[in-house]
């Protein structure tokens, strides 16, 4: 892979080291030799997960996004914790968020969600054969989500109505309607 | 829309105001009554441009992603102006980004990228009926871009060897391999 359209790092300024993100303006040599600032997020990264009920229903949770200043649907998802593997996050998420657990989990894709500013990941999986957890699992103390269950088609609806509207889910719902026909 | 689980912002500081994003902690109050901090990054809003040319070719474009140390290929996109509309901006972008330009361009969606720290939407379009400029648009001064054409085929390839590794590419790659079939 060529990168000659890299950009060096002249001089990294921190501006901020948080809970979640640390930000950092970065001064860098562009490929004509001029220089210019970079202002970069930095995010530990986060998983999602499809997570598809017996009754073929997708399992999301609403949950109130104080950027946005609105609650959204979404598929279960969370941050990955030092020491976990991406896999590891979506069942511990899966169980936090929804109550359910699995044995039955694959990736389908990842990416970054805002490559121009932010080094955040989302690893994506596909999760089915849930079954419920006897007893729940303590999330996050400042996290608020409900769950819901949804036909794809409800999905749909919601997508339309802007209560889905995150790049995680409508990407998610869209595989779900590709590839589960062949279910 | 109940939005039982609102987080009510009890004081706010900002931390950053840069070019492209600004960044602030908001204290926030739970629904139980307990309080925690919000980490927030604003940003304008972006478009991404699902390109078609007449040969059923997407338009891509290779980039250097300063927070990824590494360059990237994606469908076209760019921030919001002041003043302008998505649209607008689309056309814009599509025209700095690949010298083409077009009158046919529809909204396909829109979502937030990372709606846990970010407000930032992407709004994605699909554009066909793409003309070549006659002469080439100057865009950002430190964007370095080279545009390319692929098939769904090649693209999906690239999305294997992580080469398209980002949430809108990835989304509308998806799109046109679901929809242009049918197109």
């Amino acid at each position: 892979m060529t990168d000659r359209f890299e950009e060096k790092t002249v001089s990294s300024t921190s501006i901020y080291e948080g809970k979640i993100i640390d930000v950092k303006v970065d001064t860098v040599q562009l490929p004509d030799g001029n220089q210019s600032k970079r202002e970069i997020v930095t995010h530990p990264g986060a998983v999602a997960i499809l997570a598809i009920t017996d009754e073929n229903k997708l399992v999301m949770v609403e949950q109130y996004r104080k950027p946005l200043e609105k609650s959204l649907i979404e598929i279960p998802a969370g941050k990955l914790e030092k020491g976990e593997t991406p896999e590891g996050t979506a069942i511990r998420e899966l169980e936090e968020e929804t109550g359910y657990t699995t044995d039955h989990i694959k990736l389908i894709n990842s990416f970054y969600t805002s490559p121009g500013f932010a080094d955040e990941i989302v690893y994506i999986y596909l999760a089915d054969n849930l079954q419920r957890l006897e007893q729940t699992v303590e999330g996050d103390e400042d996290e608020f989500v409900t769950m819901k269950e949804v036909t794809i088609e409800e999905a749909e609806e919601l997508e339309k109505n802007r209560r889905i509207h995150d790049a995680k889910t409508s990407y998610a719902l869209m595989y779900a309607k590709q590839y589960l026909s062949e279910y």
